[in-house]
C-alpha cells in the first residue's frame, strides 16, 4: 500500500499531479488497528481529523488508536473521557494534555491561526450544569486552531445577563448555544443576531426534561431563523459544525 | 327534590342555617338531562360554574343542557364552538353571544366587579396564530366579570416587544401566557415579574412540535420561578386558574 | 459597579428616586463567582431570592454560592441535596440547617409575616412515598415567610381520608397536590374547593407510570377547574407558584 | 365435512360420547366466507359467538359474513357500524337491529336469563362524551343476555355524584367504568366496591390526552386494588371480559 | 374515636345494627402512624385488607406499619422486599414467612376455604424469566385463602407446552397469564378458554421491548375476548382482580 | 451516453469484457425524467427492478416514470395506487394491469420459473383486514416469477386454524407473516417451522395499537428464532426480502 | 413614533450618529396589524426579513400583512401558501410571484448579489417526493439574492447518482440534504465535503416514519462531522441558516 | 414418557415409521428442570437448538439446564454472560468455551459443513462499538457450522472502506449489517447487493439515539430492498434468521 509520505514524495518529483493525489488520497484504503479501521484521510475529505470517541473504548484501545493517530502529525482528540481513565492513558502517553472540564485528552493541538478564519466563534451556555458540554464544544475548537470565547451562565430566567452582553454576540462570526432545561436561550439569542446559531441541547433537569428532549425540540421548533441544532450534549458536534463555517 | 330556591326561601325564613343549607346545596343530586347530569351546585364549591365542553356535543344537545344551566341564572359558557355550529344554537337561543375567535358562547355575562378582584389579569401570546386560545382565556374571564387585557404577537424572536411592554407585566396581579412551537415566552415572562404565570401551550407548529407536546414540555421546565402550566391549546383552563388566583 | 447597599444609601440620602433605583437593580450586572453569574436582583424582580439546584453541583460550589448569597442577607435555599453532602457543606457552613425529609438546607429563614400573605397554603400528598416532594414545597414556602401545613397520605382509593378533611381544604388559600401513579387526587380536590389548586406529579409508581409522565399527563386532562400544573416532582416549583399567589 | 348439526346428532344417538363431540367441534375446520376464515365453534370454547367488527369492512362483506354466522342459530353482534353503512345492511337484512349510540348492529339477540348469571352488570361514565363507548358496553352485555344497567356523566370533579350512587354499586357483580381525560373514575370505584372493576379508557379529551393514552396510563397505574383494563374506546372487550365474569 | 372492636361489640349487644356498623366503618377515620394514613377498614369496603408497598419504605417504616396492621387480625401483605431488607425484617418481626421468589413478606395467611371461592385461579408464565411476577401473584392469592395452581415456563415457541395442558386451562376459574417480551401468551389463552384471563405484562426482555409496554400494549390489543391487563409487572394486583372475581 | 443496449452489443463482440461490461453498468449515470433520477441499473445490482412508490406521485409523473421504465424492457410495478389514480393511468397505459385489493398496477410481469427459486413462498396473513398488505407482498412476489400461496384469516385466537395447516407451513421455502393488532401470528408461526420468516405488522386495530406500533414491537421481541421483520403495512418490503431468500 | 425614514434622514443630516440609529432602529416599537405586531428591523438585526408563515393565516390576513411589509421595501416571503390561496391572493397583489413547487409567494427579490456570498448553495434530496420541501429551501435563498444550484433525487439506495456528481459537492459553500425515510443521506454527504452541511428531513414515509421524525432521529445521531439539523419539513429554516453562514 | 432415544430405537427396529417418529417428537412433552420447560424438540421443529438466554438466569440455573440440554448431543448456546459469570460456569462445566467479546458459553459446537450451506455468511458493523453485537452473531453462526467472516468499522462516514470491499458483498449469500447511532449502514449495503441483508440496531450512541430506538426505526424505513430487522443488540437473532436463510 502506497502511504501518505510516498504520495507526498511522488506529488514533489512531479510523478503525480495534485489532482492524482488527492484522488488517491480520498480512496486510498484505511488502516485496521485493533479492530478499528483509521481513516487517516478525513482530514483531506473533510477538514476534521477523526476524532477518537472515548466513551465506549478500554485504556488499551485508546492508546493503541491514538498512537497510530499521532503518526499523522495532525491534532489528536480523545472526547468522553472521565478523570480516572484520563490519568490511565495520560501515565503511557505523557504528550497528552488533559481537559477536565471538557472529558478531553488532546495531541499536537494546532495553532490559532485567525488568518484562516472568518472570525471569532462564541459558546454561550444558560446555566453551570451546562459548561461540561459547553467546553467539549470550545476546547475541540481551541485545539482545531480556532479563536474561541466563553460565555457562561446567561439563561434567559434573568435576562439582563444575555442583553448585557450585546456587543459579543454581534462581533462574533458563529454562537454555539449550550441549554438544558427548556431550550428557549437559542431562540432568544437567535433574534439578536445576524451570525450563524449552533443549538447544543443538554440532558441537564429532571422530571419532564425527557434527557434533553424537551431542549432538543425546543430548539427545533424554534421561530427565529439562522438556527440549526445538534444531537443532546453534543459539544463536539457543534464544534465541528462551527469549523465548517469559520474557515475562510 | 328541594330546588335551590327553596333552599334560599328557608335561609332567608330561618328555616335552614347557612351551614345547613351549604351543606345540601352541596349534597344535592345533580339534575339529570339528556343523559348529562348536571351539577348545578358546583358554582357554590369552586366558584365556577358548570361550563359546557361544545366540541363533542350536538347542537340539540348543546341546546338543552343550555337552556337548563340558563334557569340558574348564572353566566353560560359554552366553549369549542365553531361559527356554523354556533349559528344554530343562536337561532333558538337568541340571547346568547357569540365571540368567534374565541369560539365562545355566552349567555348572561357577570357584570365586572372589581371590588371582589385582586387586580388586573394579563393575557399574553407569542404569535398571531395562539390568538383564538388566547381569545378562549381572554372571553372566559371577561364573562366571569374579571378585568382583562391582551397582549398579542410579541414572542421572543424579538425580544423588544415584550421588553417594552413591562409596565403592563409589572402591573397585572396574574399573567396568562400562550405560546406554541418551542414555548419560551412563559420562561421570559417569568422571569421578569413577581405574579403568578400561568402557561398556556399551544398546538401551532409542526414537524418536531408533537402537537404543542414540545412547547407543554418546554414550559414544564423553565427555570423561571411562579410558572404553572394546563393542558395544551386549554385557554379556558388557563382562565379558571386566573380567576380562582384573582378573587379579592 | 455599583453595589446593592450603594444604592440603597443613596436612596436614603434622597440622591436617587426609589423609581430609578429600582430600574438600576433591575439592569445591575449580575456577580461572577465561580462560573455561576449570580442574579443578585432576582430577588426584586420576581419576589423569589435566586435557589441553588444542589444536585448537579459539588460541595465546594454549593458552599462559594452560598457564602455569596448569604451576604445579600436574603433566605438562603438549596435545594436537592442529599444527606451526605449535606453533611460536608454544614461543616463548612454551620449556620444552615438541613431539612432532611425535603432534601434542603437553609439559611436566614424569613420570619412568618402573616400579614403579607392572603391565607394558608396547605400541601396534600396522595401516598407516603410522595412525601419527600410535598415536604420540598413545605419546607420552602416555610422557609419564604408562609404559613403551610400539611395533610399527608389521603389518596383516592380511600376517599373518606380526603372528605373528612373538608374544613381544612375550604380554608386553604392556596393548596398544593402532589401524587404519583395514576395522580387522580388533584382531580378529586379540584373540584370541592374554590382556591387555585396546584398539581404536582411524582415519579412514585413502577411500570407504565412512566417516571411520572403518567400522573403528569393525569392532571394536565383534569377535568376540575382551578387547577395548573409543574413539573414532575417539583416541589420546590410549586411552592414558587403558591408563593407568588399567596402574597397579600 | 362433518357439520355441527351431524355431530349433535351423533350424540344424540349415543354414536359419539360427549367428550367426543367437544373435542371434534374444538378442532372443526374453519368455514372459508369472503376471504374469512369463519370459526363458528368460537362460542363453544369461549362462550362468546364471533364478533364481527365492522370499522374495516364493506357492505358486502358484512351481509355475506352475518348471512353465514345467523345460520348458526346464535346472536350476531356487528360492532363499529356507522349509522349510513347501518342503513345499508338493514335494507339486506332487515331482520337485525341497529343501536345507534352502541353504532352495534344485532340479530338473534340472546334472551335474559338471569339464572346463569351472578349478578347485575354496572356500566358506569365520567362524562356525556364517553357514552358512546359505554353503550357498546352495555348493548353487548344486553344482547349477550346479560342483566346489565347504565350509570352516566359522574366523573370525579363532582364526587357527589357517585357518593349519592353507592347501593347501585354495592349492589352490582361487576362494574365497567369508562372514562376519559385524565380517567380517574375507576380508581374511585375500585376504593368503594369489593366487586371486580373493568377500567375502559376513552379518546375523549384534546391536548395532551394522547388520544386516551392519558387515561389508559391512569387506570393502569391505579392504587385500588380489583381493577383490570381493556384498550382504549373497547367497551366491547369490557363487556367481554365482564360475560367471562358473570357466568354464574 | 371509636374503635373497631367497640363497633363490633355494639352490635353484638344490639346497640347499633349492622347496617349502623357498616356505614360507621366505612367512614370510620384513618390511623395515622409514621406519616401513614393507614385504612384498617379497606378490607370492610373492597374485600383487600390494606397491603403494604415494600419497595420505597425503609425497615422501620415497614415495622411500624406492619405492627399496626397486625393488630387487625387481618392477613398481612408487604410486597417488593428484597432479600436483604427481609432479613431486617424478620429479624424484629419474625412471626412473618418470607417468600424470597415472590419477594412478599406475609403474616397471618388467610386459610385456604374453598367454600367462598368459585374455583381455582391458574397462574400461568410464558418464561422462566416471568417466574418473580408470577409468583407474586401466586402468593398473593394463597395468602388470601384462595386455592391457586401454577403452570410455569410454556410461551408461545413451543405451543405444544400449553396444548398438552388444556385440562388445566378448561377447569381454572380464573387464568392469570404472566409473560414479557411480545406478550402473545394470553391472546393464545384467550383463544383457548372461557374463564376471564388477566394479562400481566413484566419488564422482562431487552431492546424494544421498552420495559415492558410492547407486552402491555400487545396484550391490550389482543383480539381474543374475556381478556383484561394489569400494569407492567404488577402480580400482586392481578392477584387482587384474581380474588374479586373468584369470590362464591 | 453509452446505452445499456449499446454495452451488450460490445460484450457480444468481445469488445468488452463480461467483468468491464457489470463495472460500466453499475456505474453508468442514472436518467433524468420529471426530476426523478431513475436507476435503471438497480435490478443488475440488486436483483430488483427500480419500483415506482404511487402515493405521493401524480398521474403525469407515474406515467411519464413508467414509459421510461417500460423501455428497458423489466417488469414495471406501481405499488400504493388506489382504484381512481390506477383508472387515469390505464387509460394512458393499457398494456398495465391493476391488482386492486394489493393496489398495485403492473407491466411485463416476469414469468413464473421454478428452476430460479428455491420453493414457494407462503403469504399468511391474520385477519381479513391485513388483506391488503398480504396481497401486496403476494402480487409482488407473482410479477416478479416466484411461486407464492396465500393463506388468510388465520389469527392466534382460533390457533386451530394455523395448525390444521401445519403441511403448508412445513413444505415452504420463505414465509411472509402480515399481522395487525398485536401481532403475535409471527411468533406462533416461527415456532413451528424451520423456514426463515418475515414478519410485517399492519396499523389495523385502533386504540393502543399505535398505528401499527404495538404489532412492529411485538413481532420484534419475539422469542422465536428465525424471524426478522419490516416497516408496518410493508407488504412490498417483505416481498423483496423473500425474493432475495427465494433465488436458487 | 420616530419611523424608519425620519431616522434615516437624521443620520443623513449629522443629527444622529450611526450608532445612535442602529440603537434606535432595534429598540423601535414594532407596528401593531390586524393583531400582528410587526417587526419591521427584524432584518437589521438578523439580516433576514419578517418572513410570513402563510398555513395558519387567512388570505384577508397575509393581504394586509404583506401589504405593510411591501412599503419596506424589503423582499417579501410567504411561506405555505396553496396553489387556492395563492391564486386569491395573487388577484389582490398582482406584483407577487408564486412559486408552486415550493408553495412560497414572493415580492421585491433581492438580486444576485455574488459578491455578498461565500459561495455557492447546494440543495440536495433524496427522493422525488422530498422535492416541495428542498424547494422551499431553494426559492427562499433565491429570493433573498444568493447562488443557489439543486441536485435532486440522489438518495443512499443507488449511491452512484451522489458520487457522480463529487464535484458539485466539493464547490459548494455551504450544502442543505433534504431526506425522509430513514435520512441516511446527509451522512454520507457529510464524509465527503468539507463545507457545513444543514440536514433536513421530511415527513416523507409511512409506518414507523413517525411523521419525519425517524429522518430527524437518524440526522442528530449522524457519525459524520459538520452537520447541524432543523425541524422536520422546514425547508425555509435551512435556507435561514444557510444565508447567515453563506454571508461574505 | 416415551424418550428421544426410544423413539430413535422404535424406528431402527422398523416399529415406528418416520413420519410417525417425527410426529411423535414434534409433540413430546417438555422436560420441566428447575422451573424451566425445557424443549428438546425444538431443533427437530425449527431447525435451532433450544438457547440458553443467560442475562436474567443465575449460575446454578445456567449449569442445571445447561448439563440437561448437553445430554442431547446438539450444540449448546449460552448467550448474554458476562465475564465473571462465565468464569463461575467454566469451574463446574469446563467442557464449554467462552467468547468474551460475543458474551458467549458454547459447548458441543457443531462442525462446519459447507454442504448444507448456501454460501458464506457475511457480518458487517459499523463502528468499534458495535463489535460485540456482531460477535454474538458471528460465534452464534460459527457454532451452529455455518461459513461465516467478518468486516468491521466501516461505517458510512468513510464510504470508501465499504466500497473497497464490494467482492466480499457480492459473494455473500446472507449478509448481516450492525450498526448503532443513525444506523445508515444496511441501507448502503442494500443498495449495492443482491442477498438478503438482516439489519441489526444497536444501543450504541448517546442522546438522542433512543437506546438503539434511533438506529431500528432508520433501518425500518431504509428505502433498501430486501432488507429486514431484528431486535435492538439482537446479534443471536439476527444469526437465527441467516441460519433458516443459508441452509442449503
Amino acid at each position: 500500500m502506497t502511504t501518505l509520505l510516498e504520495i507526498l514524495h511522488q506529488v514533489k518529483k512531479g510523478h503525480c499531479s495534485i489532482d492524482e493525489a488527492l484522488q488517491k488520497l480520498q480512496l486510498q484504503p484505511p488502516e485496521t488497528i485493533e479492530e478499528a479501521c483509521l481513516d487517516h484521510q478525513r482530514s483531506l475529505r473533510t477538514g476534521m481529523p477523526e476524532v477518537v470517541y472515548g466513551a465506549s473504548k478500554s485504556v488499551d484501545q485508546i492508546v493503541a488508536i491514538s498512537t497510530s493517530l499521532l503518526k499523522n502529525g495532525d491534532v489528536l482528540l480523545v472526547t468522553r473521557v472521565d478523570e480516572e481513565k484520563a490519568k490511565e492513558i495520560l501515565a503511557k502517553l505523557p504528550e497528552l494534555e488533559y481537559h477536565q472540564k471538557a472529558s478531553i485528552l488532546c495531541g499536537n493541538p494546532r495553532a490559532l491561526d485567525t488568518d484562516k478564519c472568518r472570525g471569532k466563534v462564541l459558546v454561550i451556555c444558560a446555566g453551570t450544569s451546562d459548561i461540561p458540554v459547553a467546553e467539549e464544544a470550545r476546547v475541540t475548537l481551541a485545539s482545531l486552531g480556532q479563536p474561541v470565547e466563553p460565555l457562561y451562565d446567561v439563561g434567559v430566567a434573568g435576562l439582563h445577563r444575555i442583553l448585557n452582553n450585546q456587543p459579543l454576540l454581534t462581533q462574533a462570526s458563529v454562537i454555539i448555544v449550550v441549554a438544558g432545561m427548556e431550550g428557549a436561550l437559542p431562540s432568544v439569542v437567535g433574534g439578536l443576531v445576524s451570525a450563524p446559531v449552533i443549538g447544543v441541547p443538554t440532558s441537564i433537569g429532571y422530571g419532564a426534561n425527557l434527557g434533553g428532549f424537551t431542549a432538543l425540540l425546543g430548539m427545533l421548533n424554534s421561530c427565529a431563523p439562522g438556527l440549526a441544532v445538534v444531537n443532546i450534549d453534543n459539544g463536539f458536534g457543534a464544534a465541528c459544525m462551527a469549523l465548517a463555517i469559520n474557515r475562510a
